[in-house]
């Protein structure tokens, strides 16, 4: 059984490395899959819960007396959220299926199963321009992108933290880490599916 | 022209990666050669260069009033040998032809070149086992081999601090990052020489 995790700093084309390695290695990817099996379990909406998930705790910090009740609430939600998520990922690997999945302190979350982690990052400049497209970073100057880019990246790694006493994007946390800068990912693909299996073997 | 640069953790197999990756490639490796050359430039022994190099400046910080001019004379040989290596370096990169080169601060000497910068790297448990078999480690005990390695990694550290703002072993200066714990590295050969074949297009 081989899992693989991708975690990625924002704009880097993580999701892309999981999506295309998981086709090209013909094995499953988790992804949106995850949002509905926790918004079954809670009754909540998937796409919220996607949203508070990404933002972690940046957004809940009690800034008035008024409105601290309120921020609590909302941190309990993303407590259960992330408790909820660890549950559906180890579902997950507990089927015993081969597997690719993107972020989400997967890493972490699996570590028992020895999966092969990689870690996928790019330059400033590569990651504004791949991150042009998305949808949340419409209508956002390039200074707002830039903000936004490392915001989202704070809450990754402040997630990690809250689980693991290792550093998020440290290398030696991850077996291989991707420099996607003026990359075409779908080029690397075949030799990172080639490398994860000629590794294989030497792993634990 | 393709020039590809391996920098490594001590013990983490980064040599034997450079040169796998040369032959796989049928490219030129330069290793030794290089303190050759040093050697004929400044009329003094290549091992004797090798050995200086490695240690850097820490064992010539003067300790004593009597020992500090020739402490002095110690610190002007090893500014005069990496001066004289990165002309070395920069000669041959000047010949046009592609080559491997591991260490020596390459990635910074070379960046006019755009070269592909790998860094190596693995875990505390695998670098010993890889260390034992060197001549220098010889007659080392398990924790005076540990306190070596990290000196070695310091002196790397330290030499690329004297030329560069960036720093040794932070992924974003290299283009991919392989950890070799439990890795057999003659495996992984191929995938990288094909990963650097696929990103060259993309690549400035």
């Amino acid at each position: 059984m081989k899992i693989i995790t991708v975690s990625r700093e924002f704009g880097s084309g993580g999701r892309e490395v999981g999506k295309r390695l998981a086709d090209e290695m013909g094995i499953a990817y988790y992804d949106k899959e995850i949002l509905t099996a926790i918004s079954e379990k809670i009754k909540m909406d998937a796409d919220y819960i996607q949203k508070k998930l990404e933002s972690g705790f940046s957004h809940t910090i009690p800034l008035t007396f008024g409105r601290t009740i309120n921020s609590i609430g909302q941190r309990m939600d993303v407590v259960n959220m992330m408790i909820e998520q660890q549950k559906v990922i180890k579902g997950i690997a507990e089927k015993g299926e081969d597997f690719v999945i993107v972020g989400r302190n997967a890493d972490i979350i699996l570590k028992n199963y020895h999966p092969f982690n990689i870690f996928v990052y790019a330059d400033i400049k590569s990651r504004i321009e791949r991150s042009m497209g998305r949808n949340e970073a419409e209508n956002l100057s390039e200074k707002e992108l830039v903000k936004y880019i490392k915001q989202i990246d704070s809450n990754r790694r402040k997630s990690r933290e809250l689980i693991s006493n290792t550093k998020w994007g440290e290398k030696s946390n991850y077996d291989l880490c991707i420099n996607t800068s003026d990359v075409t990912i779908k080029t690397i693909i075949p030799c990172i599916a080639d490398y994860i299996k000629a590794t294989s073997g030497g792993k634990k």
